[in-house]
């Protein structure tokens, strides 16, 4: 296992303080303490300014953080202040949902093309993208776009990953129910949808 | 905002180890070391070894964990090991998506029941599910159903939520892009589909 500079469970975090941030901009919020971020977020207020600290010292003391700085600094830090686009392989019923969802557009990234294999859907339009058949994935490397989310059913994933990465993926979204597994240069995320709901008994109280 | 006794953190990466050790068990593993577990699931070893100091000692030195013993630790923990039923509200594309995903029983989770405000799916089966009309949430006291997952838009969010937590549910799993807001002794974990590829880009190579 590799170890990045920076702990792997701060940049799991920096999302979650960017979409609370993102929030709060919309409501014409200009400044935050880390105590209010922590509050509105779940994290506690120490492990938000310790994740910071990798990154320089955002805030200043009395006055908390300014939002549209902590923003910018955060998607340049993940790297999203440029947009990415990315393809999704697999137009079944969560397919479906990850196109329409709203929010992969509010962290830069534009879902420009869609496969599938089954003839009668080929064609089709979802919002503004139109279905095509699987086989013209290879096509992806001329198209310039390096992301892919997998939203096939777990027994054709690893072949859909391997066709990612033909064609020249350099990351991978799997919301297939399996592990896949890809060359070294190529990043994968598991996406279990299920996991959320395994740590909600835990804070449920008892009868 | 309330502390726990174990750390919030610790909590979510708990399924994370429960999912990976699963994986294990399915293929006939029955130890495995804090080292291979973490190189598995992604985590630290030294981090795994923490989470697990929170709930007394599990590893015997130069042997690892007893998967087995382990998967039940951890379920009992999280108050996963008894079955919870659980209820699903808007039968759109990831409603649906939700419904047939297996990873929810794997778990302990089932779906008994699925609402939806559209005449023409009501009494439309999903699986084992009938889909229900809206208007009889308010029947799910007398179900003992104490867990909610809201898949509807993001604008009918709310009173989703109101109406769940008027028929008894104490945890609400949110998968639409709001936030929401309940009484305190209800919990909600809000899920952002969208979240885990903002850390993507940070660990593909630059060109």
């Amino acid at each position: 296992m590799k170890y990045h500079k920076n702990p792997d469970e701060t940049i799991r975090r920096l999302p979650v303080y960017l979409r609370g941030l993102l929030v709060l901009s919309e409501q014409g919020r200009e400044n935050i303490s880390s105590r209010d971020l922590a509050e509105l977020v779940s994290v506690n207020p120490w492990q938000i300014r310790k994740d910071f600290s990798y990154f320089g010292d955002f805030g200043t003391p009395g006055v908390g953080y300014d939002i549209k700085k902590l923003v910018k600094q955060i998607s340049r830090i993940l790297r999203i202040d440029v947009v990415h686009k990315a393809a999704l392989v697999g137009v079944g019923n969560l397919g479906s949902a990850v196109l329409a969802y709203p929010g992969f557009k509010i962290y830069g990234f534009d879902i420009v093309a869609a496969f599938d294999n089954e003839p009668k859907k080929i064609g089709r339009k979802i919002g503004d993208v139109t279905i095509e058949d699987v086989s013209k994935i290879q096509g992806l490397r001329r198209r310039c776009i390096s992301l892919g989310i997998i939203t096939v059913p777990g027994d054709t994933a690893q072949q859909t990953a391997d066709a990612l990465v033909k064609a020249g993926i350099k990351g991978i979204l799997n919301f297939s129910p399996c592990y896949i597994s890809v060359p070294k240069k190529v990043k994968v995320i598991t996406i279990d949808i299920a996991i959320d709901l395994a740590r909600l008994p835990y804070y449920m109280p008892t009868r």
